[in-house]
């Protein structure tokens, strides 16, 4: 049986998704179980985006998909890991990962990610 | 000025621990705003345990202290990285990362983390 993971109220998990290649940290989204299945049985990394309260397929009109080469469940089950191929950039501002604001560098300056 | 995240309606935000030799995703746990001063300026990985309701300094007990070596936030402020360096498992079994269950794997069996 394939385990599932535990939703919280709002009937979502976190998922973390990580970049197959070099390991870069993505971005962080959000699945309801409608988007854990899909992810599941399509191998594109499918999203709830709890702003427009729909189902979200990654790159579905940026054309910037993630296939899905492997998925992980942390130690409680309440949290998700992605690991991708991705077709381009995660984040909406063409950045390749959305974490690419860095907090109190030594320069105080956002750097490239793991730069 | 320093960056804050955007806490959820809980207070909370979500925060991923990534290592900074190799890369791997160890955890996944929430901070308050709390926890958040406190990892800025002990620059010890302090998290929100929603199940004790309680401020966690990761390791205290264990002694498997994540040394923060970068902090990130995401594009729209919801999501918290921190670059660490671990003194010990990130996770209560013993594993190394929380992340060590592979669902859907070729043999349906756990692998160890990016074997």
């Amino acid at each position: 049986m394939t385990p599932s993971p535990r939703f919280d109220r709002d009937g979502l998990v976190p998922a973390v998704v990580q970049a197959a290649g070099d390991g870069a940290v993505l971005m962080l989204a959000y699945m309801n179980e409608e988007a854990w299945a899909q992810t599941l049985s399509t191998r594109f990394a499918t999203f709830y985006s709890r702003e427009r309260r729909a189902l979200w397929r990654k790159g579905e009109t940026s054309g910037n998909v993630m296939r899905v080469l492997e998925i992980r469940l942390d130690c409680d089950g309440d949290a998700v890991l992605l690991i991708v191929d991705p077709a381009g950039p995660a984040c909406h501002t063409g950045e390749r990962s959305c974490f690419f604001r860095s907090v109190r560098s030594e320069t105080g300056e956002p750097r490239p990610y793991r730069s």
